[in-house]
C-alpha cells in the first residue's frame, strides 16, 4: 500500500499532501459512529420511501446545481455522485418530524448528553454542531466541559450521573481524551442503553452475531449504510471491500455489510495486493485516512464507492492554505465508479445525523414508543 | 454453492450423502467452541517450543504410520496431513502438567461445570466425552442432567450456583436447547469470567475489536488457529476465506484471522462464484456443514485447508452404514493443498482440548497464576 499514498491524483500540481503520517499513525480519531439496529429501516418514514434510484438522481443533480462548496465534483461526474449533504438533511427532517410526534404523543423529548474534557479546538467544534444540529430537530443537549487535568473519577462521576438522569437517552464522551485517562474505563462505563456511540464491545458483539442486534450501530459506518440504501445499492450478495479496520468505522462498517449479506473482505496495512482485492469489490467503503490511496485502477467499473476518509492535503490555491480530500482518488474514481461519495459533502455529513437517529432511537426504545 | 454439494467426491461409488439438508439448515450446531486469548500462546510450553514444519512433518508421518481410523487419507497425500489428533494429545498433555504445577504451587484445581437438559444421545455422549477428557488432565468435572422439560428457571438457578462457586472456572451449557428454553437469556446468564464456550456476545465484541482480547476464544475456531499456529503456517499478510458464518465458529474464526492480520474475506450462502473467492486463499477455514462442498478446484496450490464440517454420509460398506466426510472434498483436495485437516482426525479433536485449555486459562486468570 506504500508507494501509491504519497502522490496527490488531484490535477492541481502545486499541492501537496500535508499531514500524511499523522493520517497514518492515527487515522479515524475523527470519525464519530453512532447507532440503531441494522436490518430495520431508520426511520418508519424512511423505510416507507427510500429513495428511488432515479429520484436521487434527480435530487442529486438538482442538489449539485445549488453546491458551491463541494469543490471536487467534477462535471463529468455529476450523475455518480452520493450527496451525503443532501440525505443527512432529509433524515435530519424526518428526525424533526418523529420527535414532534413523540413530544405531542408522551411528552418525552430526547436528550443527548456530551462530555468534552480539555480545550482540543477540534473536539469543541464537533462539540458545538453537535448541540446545534441537536437543538434543530428538538433533541435537548446536556453538555459538561471538564478542564485537561480532570481525573478519570470526575468523568466517570458525570458518567453516572447521565446513566441516571431519564431525561438523558444517550451519552457521548468526546475523544480523543487526554493521555492520563483510560478510554476503555471511560467508555465502558457508558450505560449499554444510552451507549449512542455504539463503541461498546457488546454492542459490537451483537453487530457481529447472527441473529442477535445491537443496541446501537455505530454512527459513521450506520451512515455508510444509510447512503447505500437511499441510493437503491443492492448489498445481499454483492462483493464488498472494506478498507481500514478501526474500531469505529472499518471494522463495524465490515460487520454491517456482512450482516446485510454481502460476501464482505477486509483490506489493512498488512494486506499484500490490495487493489486486486478491491478491484473485485461492487461496494467500498474506504476509512483508513490516507490521501488517494485509491485510485481509479482499483475500482470495479460501476462499483458503488463510499469514502470515509477526510484527509488535509496542502493547497497554496485555497484560502486556507489547504484542502479536504478522501481516501479515494476522486478524480479518478468518479470516472469509473457507478456511484462515489465526494469528500467533502458525502459521508461526513451522515455522521451527525446518525447520531440524532441514534438518540432518538433510544428515546424511543427507553419509553417504549413506536 | 449449490449444483457441487449434489455430488459426492469420493471414490466410493456406492455412497451418497445423507442427511443434506439438515446439515444445510442447521449447520454447526455440532461443533462446540470454548476459548483463551488470541496472539497469546495457548500455554507457556507450547509457546516456547511450537512444532517446527519438519518437526511437524515427521510427527504426521508417524502418526499416520500408526493411525487406522483416519478412512479418508489416501496414500499420496500422506506428507500434507494436519495431525489434529496427535496435536491434541500433545495439547492434552501440556495442559496436565500446567494443571499439576498449578495444583502443586497454590493448591487449586480447576473445575468444569457442564449443565445438560434433556436426553439426547449425540448430547450425552458430547458431556461424556468432556468429563473423561477433564479426568484425564486433572480438571474437576461438575455435572447437573436436568429433565427435557424443566423450566428456564431452573437452569438459570443452576447456572447461579455454578457463578458464586469458587471451585468452578468453567461453565458450560450443553446445546442445542429444548425449543421451550430461550438459549440467548440461558447464555446470557454464564458469567463472563466463566463462560468458556467464549460465546457471550460481550466476548465475541472484544474478540472483533482492536486494542481488546476476548476473556475466552471460542473452542473449534481457537483450535484451527492452533493447527495452523503449531504447523507453522504464517498467517501475517496471508489472504484467508472463511466459508461459513456461524456464530460458534465461522465468524470467530474470521476475526481471529483478522486480529491475526490476515486479509480475510467470508464466503456465505449468498456468495457468488465462492470456488473463484476460495482459490485465491492461502488459508482456508470450512465451517458451513455441507458435505464435499470445497473441490480441488476451490484450492490454490500450496494452500492450508482446515475442515471444520463433520458430515455423515450413506456408505453401506461401513460397519455403521455410514461414514463422516468434511466439507472439503479430501480426496481432491489433498493433491492441490499445502496441508490439510482429515476428517475425522482434524479439526474435531481439537475442540474440547481448547475447551481443557480455556478452564485452565480460566482457573489461572482467576487466582492469579502464571
Amino acid at each position: 500500500m506504500a508507494s501509491s499514498i504519497l502522490s496527490d491524483c488531484s490535477s492541481s500540481a502545486t499541492s501537496r499532501l500535508l499531514p500524511l503520517r499523522r493520517a497514518l499513525l492515527a487515522p479515524p480519531s475523527r470519525f464519530r459512529p453512532t447507532t440503531a439496529p441494522p436490518r430495520r429501516p431508520l426511520l418508519a418514514a424512511a423505510a416507507a420511501a427510500p429513495l428511488p434510484r432515479a429520484r436521487a438522481m434527480a435530487s442529486v443533480s438538482s442538489a449539485r446545481a445549488s453546491s458551491t462548496d463541494s469543490a471536487t465534483v467534477s462535471a463529468d461526474a455529476c450523475s455518480k455522485i452520493i450527496d451525503g449533504k443532501l440525505v443527512a438533511k432529509q433524515i435530519r427532517e424526518e428526525i424533526a418530524v418523529e420527535i414532534a410526534k413523540m413530544k405531542d404523543a408522551i411528552g418525552v423529548v430526547p436528550g443527548l448528553a456530551v462530555i468534552l474534557v480539555g480545550s482540543r479546538k477540534d473536539s469543541q467544534t464537533y462539540v458545538r454542531n453537535k448541540k446545534k444540529a441537536c437543538e434543530a430537530v428538538g433533541i435537548k443537549s446536556y453538555e459538561v466541559n471538564l478542564p485537561e487535568d480532570s481525573s478519570e473519577d470526575e468523568v466517570l462521576k458525570h458518567i453516572a450521573t447521565f446513566n441516571s438522569d431519564p431525561s438523558v437517552h444517550g451519552i457521548l464522551v468526546q475523544l480523543p481524551l487526554p493521555h492520563h485517562m483510560n478510554d476503555e474505563n471511560i467508555l465502558n462505563a457508558v450505560s449499554i442503553d444510552k451507549d449512542v456511540d455504539g463503541f461498546h464491545p457488546l454492542n459490537i458483539g451483537r453487530l457481529a452475531m447472527q441473529g442477535r442486534d445491537p443496541f446501537f450501530v455505530p454512527c459513521t459506518p450506520k451512515g455508510c449504510m444509510e447512503l447505500l440504501r437511499r441510493y437503491g445499492v443492492e448489498i445481499k450478495g454483492k462483493r464488498a471491500v472494506v478498507i481500514g479496520r478501526s474500531n469505529i468505522v472499518g471494522m463495524p462498517a465490515a460487520l454491517l455489510l456482512q450482516k446485510a449479506n454481502a460476501t464482505v473482505s477486509i483490506v489493512h496495512s498488512n494486506t499484500k495486493k490490495p487493489e486486486e482485492i478491491t478491484r473485485q469489490a461492487d461496494i467500498v467503503i474506504a476509512a483508513v485516512g490516507v490521501a488517494n490511496l485509491v485510485r481509479g485502477s482499483w475500482i470495479k467499473p460501476g462499483a458503488a464507492i463510499i469514502d470515509v476518509g477526510i484527509n488535509p492535503v496542502d493547497d497554496p490555491e485555497s484560502p486556507r492554505g489547504y484542502r479536504l480530500v478522501g481516501d479515494v482518488c476522486y478524480e479518478e474514481a468518479s470516472k469509473i465508479a457507478g456511484l462515489i461519495t465526494p469528500v467533502p459533502g458525502g459521508v461526513g455529513p451522515m455522521t451527525i445525523a446518525m447520531l440524532l437517529s441514534n438518540t432518538l432511537e433510544s428515546a424511543k426504545r427507553i419509553h417504549k414508543f413506536k
